[in-house]
């Protein structure tokens, strides 16, 4: 992944978390995608101190800042973004799917900071959080079961904030030359004649289904030598067990 | 979140997986994103039992199924996809990024069954777990941090697959499912077995990757029975000249 410039422009901000489990995964997918500013504020104590053992989020973990209050963690951050996985709740606040949140949060990051906050596990962002909000995302959920997991959550945002697709797509696999598959075709006739397989009298009807059926199993140019090499072998030795 | 009516055709294989919150955590971004059917393949067992507690994933563990080995946890899948933190191993196989291979997935589950593996949190998956694998995706992280936590890298998963609803997907020739693919492996092992082509000794190597070549034919499924026809009449034919 190529790093992004902008990404020490955006804060994780985690309020009222109550599981260190959830912290320490919040900070583990904040150094996966290479977003390192945590913020936490009022945690349980304990949860805090005991997320410091997550798998590789030390150094996030180490460097996190606490805070009293919302207002004095988003206090120099331009945009606030609330996560939220209510649909319906008289929110007052613009909403956005996360793919569409994702390009105006990167864009802000060009020019200010922002901050991206999470609710507790159980309430989520309080009404009074909400206030500190510019607007609000959400992750596109069944309805049937709307609410994430605190520390899956933070990986989803993270990921589609540092999303893109890869340059090349897939190279395709350079295919066989046909002189190949004419030849793997040849010898898997003769193995078929071999074994008893084609009847006498149904060589031309067979051979032309079977060097179509040849065709559609697109060989690779890198595998067709091994492929011949085995057909050759078993040709081989059928002719010699008869 | 509409539903897409051909979620219920992908699988989510957890391989080995140790940790009960992360079975647990795999089922509820499973919930959450409408993938609902689960497969475990040998995990621990008091993981399994443990994991049924986890928030909202009550029916999808409920409803899990429990599988000795991968050949049998893919049988019936006819794209099996690795999912892989790996990126300079001699891997052997087509690697995509996630965003790349979301639309890939998709495309395929218009017509058949898809099998999404993870690898146990140690490890990841095995050379063994991989030769059954067409192709590997991997989630774009910093290259200082890439292991992802197991329960955030299937959720990252299952929202790319969710994050755009396909338009009508391409019609693609059916491919055959794995057992058919794997019927057709053990009888060619068989053939060259037979035939001399594989010495006594290298049974193992040749093998893995002969399972690989093969996966790379793409048979498909109203090929294959023809295919494995075909074998059939050569390996009795071995046995019987000798």
């Amino acid at each position: 992944m190529k790093e992004n410039a902008h990404r020490d422009r955006l804060c994780v901000v985690l309020v009222a978390t109550r599981n260190p489990l959830n912290i320490g995964a919040a900070a583990r997918a904040m150094s996966n995608f290479g977003f390192l500013r945590l913020r936490v504020v009022n945690p349980y104590e304990v949860a805090f101190r005991e997320a410091r053992s997550a798998v590789g989020a030390a150094p996030v973990l180490a460097s996190a800042e606490e805070f009293k209050s919302v207002a004095e963690a988003v206090a120099d951050c331009s945009l606030v973004v609330g996560t939220t996985a209510a649909r319906d709740r008289e929110l007052h606040h613009p909403m956005r799917v996360l793919a569409d949140a994702a390009p105006a949060i990167r864009k802000h990051m060009a020019g200010g900071q922002v901050a991206l906050l999470f609710g507790s596990e159980k309430r989520g962002l309080a009404n009074e959080d909400l206030a500190f909000c510019h607007w609000l995302l959400h992750i596109p959920t069944r309805d049937e079961h709307v609410s994430m997991n605190l520390g899956q959550a933070v990986a989803v945002c993270l990921y589609e904030l540092a999303r893109r697709q890869g340059d090349a797509p897939l190279e395709a696999p350079e295919p066989a030359p046909s002189q190949d598959v004419e030849r793997y075709t040849a010898l898997l006739l003769d193995a078929l004649r071999e074994s008893g397989y084609i009847k006498p009298g149904a060589e031309a009807s067979t051979g032309e289904k079977i060097r179509r059926m040849v065709r559609r199993l697109e060989l690779r140019a890198g595998d067709s030598e091994v492929w011949l090499g085995m057909l050759r072998k078993i040709v081989r030795r059928l002719k010699s067990g008869k």
